[in-house]
């Protein structure tokens, strides 16, 4: 099957500089794939912290048990990812092959296994035969390198039909620092694959503490507030590792995510993951629109939130807009059935920005061909106020084709 | 469109036997069909009681209010349902038009509006022009009989591709009565067309509190157990009426759902309700396979019952199904993302009756050419086991095809 690239693709990629204290290498190691690679190695200087968030499905895979486990540490000197293979629902032999991974990056790199951040994405269900990774450990540690950023975001890609890479720099104290992150994911879980996987570096001098709760904070409204079909992987993954290589160029040691030295750095951290996170929405599976739903004059944000996940989640939606159909009665259906505080008669929608539905009722003033033009673009604003408060938030989220049922439905070949 | 009739359809259409105290009619009222009726009018003796369940949704549609504030009162001399056209969103205009009529109906059967029951399925946010009915409902009332059971549920059809009717007789006392029902409906939402609807009729003696106690333990493990694409329409209504003319035949006058001389009237109206329910998912929006989803082993019902509506709402399950795919992985993945209790090493899974998956990895014994024979029956049993408690439910859907969204999505005509 092929599908192309995204027509919602970036326009441009931009160029990573490099991370001091970081390099990268990748290799193909067989798992799955021909002809391309499928494992990616980082290497971190001694002293690097790390922080993450991972999936909360009840049945993880092998590699998020490990890398929770490992998180409480907070120090990284590796981290293997790799496609073809998610090393999900495996078992015991699941955890032996996560445990053998780290061990052989381990013994290449001349770390301690616990140092070792793992990340697998691809089949569920398959042992991960992790013998493969033993022919090529020696060869991407000697080859890695500080300006492998676009081929490392290749070689995690799994039905992504772009990689996705953006980068920021930030003021600290005297130094420049750099924040570069790498994902991929193309529905929250892709055709027997899973997962959403994301990894930042940066050379900033920060804590492990510090970063998980910067981290926390930015999180919500960046990864966990895209859907693409309301399936959470079972490995969704994101791993922020900090060198603290920029203290030799004068930054100063950060202890505390609310250190005000950080905030051209939250600046640009929140950047790294709100680009991420939008590219995944715009490599949906069979996307063809980019949908922003906005949510305001809720009872609080946590409502908008339901509401508009409600929204972005429903297969009518989502099928209308794939329909150019601004058919805001399947919004209202949607409000309807969040089970959050709504009331009909307040309710107001517009379609990229022209607004259709006022206090209940079709807008006597809605003009249907300014509504069908603006349907015909590639990235739709739905707009929803229900006039009950002051809570307000934001999702994106990607249209529903038949490319998405012919990803995912059409028979194993 | 055309889309044919549903592969899944029942293979024979019951005959439906007249209910005493019930008379029909149907007639073409023009709300937005051509050449096809769209208005069915129930008319009830004296002395009907009458009791329901209406959707959840927090914007319901004008005639769910209507029902709502009548139900209280408990007795229904009339049903009003239309198709066309949901008065859903409709403002004033709405609850207006859901008066007017209630008001037509009431001065064409000689009753008080108040006890007219009202139902409309259709588009969302039009207003409906309730003074059409003024000129179909004399003609309605002269017309009325008591065997025109299929007539009614071809009125009551949106984008349903066949009517739905179910049948079951019961011993009362020394009496025999009768239980029918009708319904629509093949999504939760349909294209622009809102709308579960279910009507059931019982010339049994029981009181309306007696028959809201029966109605509300039976439709938990029927209506509420069928999901198609997860959407929950405004306008969700399910009511029963007992015109109670059995007495005359010498059924006793029942007050209590636990009347120990109901058995065998629970006993049919469940069959009833439970295969309108199963011919609700046979017809979901371009389905070809009917799934059932069975979950045991959670720790209690609503937990096994929440795990069920995960996978029955996955849209990558529902597409593995669509291409005949075993795919348990995707299952694992419903399973994990929904929130209860479930421990990843001892979930087994099975699809057709054969185990793919025990304690958390592949079955070893799982043989795939038997799984793929399964998968390309009509009829897909899906059963989970979590091995943690003994609580247990099932629920029905269907697979998620191409079909729904060209169904759902393709460009208004």
């Amino acid at each position: 099957m092929s599908h192309g690239i995204s027509p919602l693709a970036p326009k441009s990629v931009p160029h990573l500089p490099p991370v001091a204290g970081v390099r990268l290498a990748t290799a193909a190691a067989g798992l799955r794939y021909r002809d391309r690679t499928d494992v990616m190695l980082a290497l971190f200087d001694a002293g690097t912290a790390v922080a993450g968030t991972l999936t909360r499905s009840k049945c993880p895979s092998a590699p998020v048990d490990w890398c929770r486990a490992r998180l409480r540490g907070g120090k990284a000197r590796a981290l293997v990812v790799n496609s073809g293979n998610a090393n999900a629902f495996t078992g015991k032999n699941g955890r032996d092959a996560a445990k053998l991974t780290a061990e052989l990056a381990a013994a290449a790199a001349g770390c301690k296994p616990g140092e070792v951040f793992l990340a697998s994405t691809g089949v569920i269900g398959e042992p991960l035969k992790a013998s493969a990774f033993d022919g090529v450990m020696g060869a991407l540690v000697a080859g890695a390198h500080p300006d492998r950023w676009l081929d490392a975001a290749r070689a995690i890609m799994t039905t992504d039909t772009f990689p996705k890479v953006a980068t920021a720099s930030a003021r600290l104290g005297s130094a420049s620092v750099i924040i570069n992150g790498i994902a991929k994911g193309a529905g929250m879980i892709a055709p027997d694959m899973a997962t959403m996987l994301a990894f930042v570096f940066t050379d900033a001098p920060i804590t492990a503490a510090a970063l998980q709760t910067l981290l926390n904070r930015n999180v919500d409204d960046t990864f966990n507030a895209v859907t693409v079909d309301g399936d959470t992987s079972t490995s969704d993954t994101l791993l922020a590792f900090a060198t603290g290589a920029a203290r030799a160029r004068g930054a100063p040691r950060i202890a505390s995510a609310s250190d005000p030295r950080l905030k051209q750095f939250r600046v640009g951290l929140n950047a790294v993951l709100a680009s991420l996170a939008e590219q995944i929405a715009r490599d949906g599976e069979g996307a063809r629109k980019l949908v922003e739903i906005k949510v305001e004059g809720a009872v609080s944000k946590r409502s908008a939130r339901r509401i508009a996940l409600s929204i972005a989640n429903s297969p009518l939606v989502k099928t209308a807009i794939a329909g150019e159909d601004a058919n805001w009665g399947r919004v209202v259906m949607a409000v309807g059935k969040a089970g959050e505080p709504a009331d009909r008669d307040r309710l107001s929608i517009w379609f990229g920005g022209i607004r259709v539905a006022h206090r209940g009722e079709r807008d006597p003033a809605y003009d249907e061909a300014a509504v069908a033009a603006a349907m015909k673009k590639p990235e739709i604003l739905l707009k929803v106020a229900l006039g009950l408060g002051r809570g307000r938030d934001r999702v994106l989220t990607c249209d529903l084709t038949k490319d998405y049922i012919a990803i995912n439905g059409d028979y194993r070949s």
